[in-house]
């Protein structure tokens, strides 16, 4: 079972890596942006477990390493395959 | 409009943080993680282009700044709210 989690800044806080990668492509010529935030994907392989205790896995992986609650949000899909 | 990048390592490149990451998991106690990978999502918020247009445009930042397809794959979506 592959764990597909998603890490974002929360909403208001300052994205300099974002901003930095808007000024380069508005330097290269791309119109109309108006944002760009950057987070983290990650791929978590897991085996021999249930879908609901790889899920409650997931959720306690986020809240204690995979994410920084204070400033930053998660979510997760489950994939069978 | 928005894009969601996701940029991934591809297959067969080694992933040092992803490797830590996975030992974190296991000094913390969890079981069965057989593999973490570690990519970067990004949203990029695009004003007064049509869909297609944004698309095409996505996927030239992709090839010329946001992925090192060397070693990289990348996938997008748009989302039209």
């Amino acid at each position: 079972m592959k764990a597909h989690v998603y890490v974002t800044l929360k909403r208001g806080i300052l994205d300099p890596a974002g901003k930095a990668v808007l000024s380069s492509l508005e330097s290269l010529g791309y119109k109309g942006i108006s944002q760009v935030r950057i987070g983290k994907y990650m791929e978590i392989d897991i085996e021999g477990r249930s879908k609901d205790e790889a899920e409650k896995d997931i959720k306690d992986m986020c809240e204690r390493l995979l994410a920084n609650t204070t400033i930053e949000d998660y979510s997760f899909e489950m994939d069978d395959k």
